[in-house]
C-alpha cells in the first residue's frame, strides 16, 4: 500500500488518525495561493525532528528546536508560512517566531512549547505580523482531518505543484526546489503516522531514514537556514514493528526526495551517481558531492553532453586521494571511460546521449580502490535555474 | 611602465630580450584562429612553474613537471596547443606530450627536457598527431621576437579576445574561461622576463606573486586537469632587485587574472569579496570560497539583486564556526545587513541596487570576531555561462 499522487485528498487522509490539517492565504507571499498551514494532533504526539546545520539558522529553527526539547517530544502540532523564510532577523525574528507558536496555542487551548514552527521563502525580511496572526487564527478554525492537502499547498514557494507521498499508516508532504544540500533535513518536510511510538523510536527512524534520502539529494550545493523534517505520530492506529516502520519510513520519504528533485528549479534531469570501489564511504561521499555540485558536470547535463572528461575532472579536484589511471565510467549502461581515458571506439557517444536525454538515469564511477561506495541523486544546471534565482525577488 | 593591450603588438615585445614567438593554426580547433604557440629562449632559460593540483591532470601537466626537474629549471621554451587538453588520454596521451616535446626539441636542435608542454580544450580525446606535429614545425619556422602576440591568440579556446599585459622587464599572457577555481596555478598563463634570476629566485617569486592573484580568483569552482603558470627568465636584461621584482611579477599577474575574470564564461560583473574581522586568515579563506562559490549568490549578481540573505547563508554552511548575530555586510560601501539582520530603514536597497549594476565592485563580509582576512575575486552565474557550457562540444 503507498503512493504519490498530487490529488492524494480523501484516500491519503483516511490513512492516518489523529490529526487534522489546514491551509489558508494570510497574504505573506506576492503571489495568490495558500501561505499558512497548520497540522494539530487531537492529543500530545510524540515528535521528532531533523533541522539545518547551517551556523545561520533562522529563528522558526531556534525555536521549534527549544520548543521540541522544552516539550520532551510531545507536541500538538506546528504551524508554517511560506513567502518569508524570517532568517537573518535577529531578535526580532525570534520573537516573531515566538508569537507565532504563541498565538497557534492560545488559539487550540495548548502551551507555545507544544507548538513548533516553521518558515520559507525570501531571507532577511521581518515577518508581517499583521497578517501571520489573523492567518493563523483562520487556520485553526479551519482545521479538518480532510484538509491535508490545503496544508501541503500552504508550504510551498517556488514549487511547480504540491509533493505528496503516503505509505501504511503513514502521511507526508515536503516543498522545496533551490537552496538544496546533502547536510541534514534539507526543505521543509511533515510526516505524520498513527503508528503508536516514543519520540526517542521515532527520532532513530527519522535519521536513519533521512541518511539514504534527504542527505543524498543536492539541486545546487546550497544547504538553506530554514530545513527541517518533522514526523509526528498520533497513536491513534495499529501497532507496527519498528524495522517494518523504518522501512516505511525511508520509502516515504525517498518517494519524497525524489518529487523534490524532480520539480526543483529548472531541473529536466534527475540524476543518480553512484561512486564506487572507494576505499571508505566519507571518501565516496566526498567524489560523489563534489561530481554533483560541479558546475561544469551540470551544465554538461543540461546539454546531454557526454562530456565525461568533466567528471573525472570533478573528481580530481575533490581532495581525496584517487589513481586517475583506475577511473571507470558509466552513463546509464554505457561504458564511456575506462583506466582514466576515452576508449577507442566512438560507438558508445550517441548511445550515452540517448541515455542522457531521459528525464532521470544513473551514472557510475568506479574509482577501483576498495569496496566501499555512496550515492547523491543530482541534476542539471539550467536556463531556467538561473531565470528562477536572478529574478527571485523582482 | 606597465600596460595592457588587445594589441600590445612592438611596444610590448621590446620589453623582454631573448625571446622569440610563434602561433600557427594546426588545425585541432574547430574554429578559425591559431591553436599552436611557442615561446623560444635564446639560450637556457632559468624557469620556475606552478601546476594544477587536480588529482586528475593531464599528461602535459605530467610531462612538464618531470622535463622542468630533469633540466634542474633551465629550458629553452615550450609548447602549446589550444582546443584539445591531452587529459584523461591514458598513457596513448602521455606518449603525445612526450612527442610533442621531442619534435620540438628536434626542429630546435634542444633536448626535450628542454622543452616544456601544455594543452587546454576538450577532455578525454586523443591529440590529433597528424596535425600538430607539422604545426609544431610551422611554428618553429615562424619565431621572432616581434610575435608574442601570435602565441598569445594560439592560446585561446572559449575566451573572447586575447590577454597580454606587461611591465618593467616582463611581459604575460593568459587565457581561460571556465573551470577555474583557487586552487593552485589556474588556467594557462606564460610571463617571460629578461631580468637574470636563478629557478630558485623565480620560484620563491612567483609563488607569491600568486597567493593574492591567480589564487584568489573563481569562475566556477572547477580546477582545471591542465593549469600552470610559467615563467622564464632569459637573463638577456638589467639586473633588478628580488623584491622589486615580486613587486611587478604580482602586479603583472594581478592584471592578467583580472582580464581572465572580466571575460570569464558568461561574466557580467566581477566582485572583490573581501572577508574581514576573522579568527584566521584560513576561516576567512573558506568563508570567501563558498560565497564565491554558491549558485544561489552568484544568480543573485546576475540579477542585480541584492538578496544579502543568500551571502550570510553561504557563510553559514562553510564550516566556520561563526556567530550569525555579529554579521556584518557591505556591499560598494552601502551597508546592507548589521548584527546579522535586516536594517530597519530601506534606504539600502535602491543604492545597493545600483553598486551592483556596475561591471566591478566590493563586497565586504565582517564576521566580528578576529583580525585575520581575505579576499577572493568571482562573478556572476549568467545565462551565457550555461549556453556556452552546455553547447561546448555541439
Amino acid at each position: 500500500l503507498g503512493g504519490t499522487a498530487n490529488a492524494a485528498s480523501g484516500k491519503s487522509t483516511r490513512l492516518v488518525r489523529g490529526f487534522r490539517f489546514a491551509g489558508v492565504k494570510a497574504g505573506i507571499k506576492k503571489k495568490e495561493g495558500f501561505d499558512l498551514g497548520l497540522i494539530v494532533a487531537r492529543a500530545p504526539a510524540a515528535a521528532a525532528a531533523v533541522f539545518t546545520q547551517n551556523r545561520v539558522a533562522a529563528a522558526p529553527v531556534l525555536v521549534s528546536k527549544k520548543h521540541l526539547k522544552k516539550s520532551k517530544g510531545f507536541i500538538r502540532g506546528v504551524v508554517v508560512n511560506s513567502g518569508n523564510a524570517n532568517a537573518c532577523t535577529g531578535k526580532k525574528g525570534l520573537d516573531d517566531a515566538r508569537q507565532m507558536t504563541e498565538v497557534a496555542a492560545e488559539a487550540l487551548g495548548a502551551k507555545p512549547q507544544e507548538l513548533l514552527v516553521s518558515s520559507t521563502g525570501v531571507i532577511g525580511h521581518r515577518l508581517p505580523m499583521e497578517m501571520v496572526e489573523p492567518g493563523i487564527r483562520a487556520a485553526v478554525k479551519r482545521l479538518a482531518p480532510s484538509r491535508f492537502e490545503d496544508f501541503a499547498k500552504a508550504i510551498l514557494t517556488t514549487d511547480r505543484s504540491m509533493k505528496i507521498a503516503w505509505r501504511s499508516q503513514l502521511l507526508g508532504c515536503t516543498k522545496g526546489a533551490g537552496m538544496i544540500a546533502p547536510n541534514m533535513a534539507t526543505t521543509l518536510t511533515f510526516v505524520v503516522t498513527d503508528a503508536p511510538f516514543s519520540p526517542k523510536e521515532l527520532d532513530r527512524a527519522l535519521r536513519q531514514a533521512c541518511d539514504d534520502t534527504y542527505n543524498a539529494i543536492t539541486v545546487d550545493g546550497d544547504t538553506s537556514t530554514n530545513d527541517m523534517i518533522l514526523l509526528m505520530s498520533s497513536g491513534a492506529g495499529p501497532a507496527m514493528d519498528k524495522k517494518r516502520f523504518t522501512r516505511e519510513l525511508t520509502a516515504l520519504l525517498d518517494r519524497l526526495a525524489l518529487k523534490l528533485m524532480r520539480e526543483g528549479e529548472g531541473v529536466h534531469h534527475v540524476v543518480t551517481l553512484r561512486v564506487i570501489g572507494a576505499s571508505s564511504t566519507s571518501d565516496a561521499k566526498r567524489v560523489a558531492k563534489t561530481i554533483a555540485n560541479s558546475p561544469l558536470v551540470k551544465t554538461a547535463i543540461a546539454g546531454q553532453d557526454p562530456n565525461w572528461g568533466r567528471v573525472l575532472a570533478a573528481a580530481g579536484r575533490s581532495g581525496v586521494d584517487l589513481d586517475p589511471a583506475r577511473l571507470e565510467l558509466k552513463i546509464g549502461d554505457v561504458l564511456v571511460a575506462k583506466q582514466g581515458s576515452a576508449l577507442a571506439s566512438r560507438s558508445w557517444e550517441k548511445k550515452a546521449h540517448q541515455v542522457m536525454s531521459r528525464p532521470a538515469y544513473e551514472l557510475v564511477l568506479d574509482l577501483r580502490q576498495g569496496r566501499k561506495e555512496a550515492h547523491v541523486r543530482f541534476c542539471d544546471l539550467s536556463h531556467e535555474y538561473v531565470s528562477i534565482n536572478a529574478d527571485y525577488r523582482s
